[in-house]
């Protein structure tokens, strides 16, 4: 960690790109792997991930599904059973062709995402509308052969977990696939401190081979969008590409409705991009790694060391806490590098305020010092972490509002997209070719079709001008 | 579940791979996968392996490792740097070649194991004395080109845990090796209820690219072995091979000392060979799923549903419980369906038993009925959930001890291998020509060199009949 703390990280303004990789590198988050396109997840990035998937499966658990375990590979035949899936997906698999010293007769295609087998293990398994619903999910490794990457948030090879569900009817699938992105949904905003829209993604930015697919957007600090998490609501696509049929109660064969719905690693991007800033990252409590980090001053003279480590055995049986004892670097610098590491809560220790019995502890969202007696200290930690958990989360809103224009024409949207880059809201009449135009013209993408709509009365498509069907979000995305 | 219920397993005797391929699908731990030698793990096997993962995960912080994650695929240069390494592990390997449409111009191998990505990375993040040890572990899909395969046991992909470190000196390195080794011993010991030979493998058997591989051997039903964890000191092999060095406390550079350990979803295979019966499924309590499964009888009186529900609320606080309300199975079907799934303890409760304020608890182990009032329910089902693990290890070793034999020449050996199929305890001179003569002639192999050596004296080799320097344990082997 030495090293790479010496130098501070990149202005966010001065360079947005440099700053995140300064970030993500600095604090040993991650690290780029000899594999084009693939990275390291360091302990302190896994430990991160660790916490995450916890939440959301306990979710997952509590909703009634399980987890299962699916083949890394998938025969190439499989991938081609359904027709709008293989044509999104074919494109960007790695493909194995050989075992061994065996030059495989067909070729293997390491998961881009597990539909196709999963589906034709579902049409074995499933006979009767009594088996019915199937609620499982996998977390595993995925991998999609990516032009252009970038740590967590587009890399070739990436952590993930995907639910895939099997239902009696197409309602009874899309209320599974709206209740997942609502879990989505909740989690990112009260775990992850982060704001996000929630919607349905055009015909153009479905996934392959969805009927349809919801969506919850967030805000980076740059304005520009990322898509955080999805949910399928897969109709019978799947199940007649699959023969995925059962005995209905009106004892007739009938196909089975599928869902699936994912979140990633990339969700660690967006956590650094809409919390962090110039002084590195900032965490929310509740996934924090280490949610307060203990450092002594003039650790040298008597009492203090062990002072901070009583401290800190009693603060560990609530909150997950880290000691820094070593000589080898100043208080200074270790303020600078737990600030880095985005550590929300900081308690520094020393002579003084062991004779005053009491300790000071530094806020990492807003750099207030709190003196504290130590015996109301356990109390104090807990009410600030729940506050600066809600600072951020408010903050990231206010940031997101602020980031949001309307747009009534493509003048505006420009504009707006130039002098205030965001989200822009507008007006659309539904048709592929204004979508894609203002793509082409802007950078910016349908981001999504929120489910709160407004009334559109007699408004116009902020492109064509024709009668709006509906009012969307645009934004440039990574 | 319905279907392969109806009929039972095959009898151990009759057939002890077609009982172990009968338990594992019906009792749907596991499905074949189309893809050849891959299985689908279904949520009653992966729940399985969930509850193993959190034993270890938890052993494994508990000694300070940290978990992180690293690449699926290997350049194949990186597997070619250790010589050992690659001899062993090339001819087994799925090699991928084409990403999306672009030829690879190197192949990628997808890891077998991980050391040659990893050590690559810490000769990367190694600069002194300071940032020693390393450790560091992952849990990851890793696969392997296997001829022959069979679920759980030996699979082309499997899921496990690889631990790699490093260390300053082979002294610190070599203690890592056997700490984890021993962590490996009382998990499998302690939860699992899985009697263990621990020792050293012979120079044949170690692990390609070690110093010297340290083992865990367990003895399955039918007196094979199953090799159950390994722990391999590396010295610095890799060190030199990926340049693993750092500024030591003389101020010269020097080596790291590295090991690597792994236990893997291989031990499902072994706890259902261990335990099971013609039954199906004997699942130590400490890991099944499911500890109690609740089963009302006469469910249509008034009731008996209501008493059987607020009984399994009442449990589930402090057990992992199920009930089965479904009016389709009769209760002694379902007697026979939570046996062959192995479940610890059965709750029957009727009219009659509402009346007595009573209960019957049935033990999967032993079979035996408890009647208990429902007011001691608690304390008597965590007394018998004790008695049930500790009766499935004592019973295991038994077994495994019944299955010992001893050999002082071939003809002893073989006879023992023929009339009491497990292992066979002998003498050996240490060098490789009488293993491999031994394997050859009888199919058993050399399984472990146990670290508890009694006194050779005079004694002689089982194969050569010159003077013997250890005593060591063959068998045939999964």
């Amino acid at each position: 960690m030495a090293k790479a703390a010496m130098e501070a990280v990149t202005p966010m303004d001065e360079d947005f790109a440099r700053w995140y990789t300064d970030v993500i590198l600095k604090t040993e988050l991650v690290d780029y792997a000899p594999v084009k396109g693939c990275m390291v997840i360091r302990p302190y990035g896994y430990a991160l991930w660790e916490n995450i998937q916890q939440i959301f499966d306990k979710e997952f658990k509590k909703t009634g599904h399980k987890n299962m375990y699916f083949p890394l590979l998938i025969p190439e035949s499989y991938l081609n059973k359904e027709k709008e899936h293989v044509e999104g997906f074919a494109p960007e698999v790695a493909w194995v062709t050989q075992g061994g010293d065996e030059v495989l007769s067909e070729r293997l295609c390491i998961r881009p995402t597990s539909e196709t087998i999963i589906c034709s293990m579902y049409a074995k398994w499933l006979t009767s509308y009594r088996d019915l619903p199937f609620l499982y999910n996998q977390w595993c490794n995925v991998l999609r052969w990516e032009k252009t990457t970038r740590p967590f948030l587009r890399t070739s090879e990436f952590l993930w977990q995907e639910g895939h569900t099997l239902h009696e009817t197409f309602e009874q699938a899309e209320e599974e696939t709206l209740r997942m992105i609502n879990i989505y949904k909740n989690v990112c905003q009260d775990y992850l401190a982060m704001p996000v829209v929630m919607g349905q993604k055009s015909e153009k930015e479905k996934f392959a081979g969805a009927h349809a697919t919801y969506c919850i957007e967030s805000l980076m600090h740059d304005g520009q969008a990322l898509q955080s998490g999805t949910s399928h609501n897969l109709s019978d696509h799947f199940a007649k590409a699959f023969g995925m049929r059962f005995l209905g109660r009106d004892n007739t064969q009938q196909y089975a409705y599928s869902t699936s719905w994912g979140v990633s690693t990339r969700l660690i991007g967006g956590i650094i991009m809409v919390h962090g800033d110039d002084k590195g990252l900032k965490l929310p409590p509740k996934i924090a790694p280490v949610q307060l980090v203990i450092i002594p001053i003039a650790a040298h003279k008597p009492g203090v060391t062990e002072k901070a480590l009583d401290i800190k055995n009693m603060l560990s049986e609530d909150f997950r806490v880290d000691i820094d004892l070593s000589e080898a670097n100043s208080p200074g610098w270790k303020f600078n590098q737990y600030e880095m590491r985005g550590v929300p809560l900081r308690l520094e220790i020393g002579p003084k305020d062991i004779q005053n019995e009491q300790a000071v502890l530094v806020r990492r969202d807003t750099g207030e010092k709190i003196c504290v007696s130590q015996n109301e200290l356990k109390e104090k930690v807990a009410v600030l972490l729940e506050e600066i958990q809600e600072n951020l989360f408010n903050t990231a809103m206010e940031h997101r509002e602020s980031r949001t224009s309307t747009a009534v024409d493509m003048v505006e949207f420009k504009a707006r997209l130039e002098d205030n880059p965001g989200f822009i809201k507008a007006k659309w009449c539904g048709c592929r070719e204004c979508e894609d135009k203002i793509k082409e013209k802007t950078g910016a993408s349908l981001r999504c079709i929120p489910f709160e709509q407004e009334d559109i009365g007699t408004d116009k498509c902020v492109y064509c001008g024709k009668k709006a069907e509906k009012t969307v979000y645009f934004a440039r995305a990574y």
